[in-house]
């Protein structure tokens, strides 16, 4: 993909600050980090979204997420390493490695809702369909 | 793990509403959604965090989450949806599959800092020491 700044990353044309290469999987610090050692794991192949990438490159990336999780958290002494994919920034999938303290006064978690009696056997009805 | 909520779900001592089943994993709606549908991919066997539980298991997890993901979107037209693992909630490995709406009025992320120069580097030189 010659458009995609992923990509170029990989191929060594954008410069990175690197902590983890095989030949598999690329991590590297994010440029705008939510707390500093927030990382970026990718795969070196590229696939748009997480949903697009093969079982074999999801498992990849993930068993390289678990390792690199414990190592940041301890590199910049962090309460805890939340692990997201949002799906809609970078179109090249990327898991996103964010150490979190405690103090650090952002959200955790996004506001919860309730099912009213019986919805959520509909709503998993619904998805069940889908399957 | 006799006292684990999710493993008492799993044994089928506490209901839930089940979107996915196999050996290895159990997939079904969070009674707290944050959007309707948003559900939990488990691992039958208990690991504590995504750090304790072995490769493979970290492998059928994400690859059960990502079947599930398009799923999810799908059925409750969602217009995309996160995954997210933290770690500080209920102590089983579990996975957040969580449908967002751009119009949900929700962050999809959190607020991002700057590196100052050559900032980056020193994080991530002091990562990988601990690699």
């Amino acid at each position: 993909m010659d458009e995609c700044i992923f990509c170029k990353i990989i191929k060594g044309t954008i410069p990175v600050a690197k902590i983890y290469e095989d030949d598999e999987i690329l991590a590297f610090l994010d440029i705008k980090p939510v707390n500093h050692g927030h990382a970026l794991v990718i795969p070196k192949k590229h696939y748009e979204k997480m949903e697009s990438a093969p079982d074999e490159v999801v498992a990849d990336v993930f068993i390289g997420a678990k390792k690199l999780m414990g190592v940041i958290k301890e590199a910049v002494s962090a309460d805890f390493v939340v692990l997201s994919v949002v799906g809609i920034d970078v179109p090249h999938f990327h898991v996103h490695l964010i150490p979190r303290y405690f103090n650090d006064k952002m959200p955790v978690f996004w506001p919860r809702k309730e099912y009213k009696e019986g919805e959520k056997e509909i709503v998993a009805e619904k998805i069940k369909k889908f399957l």
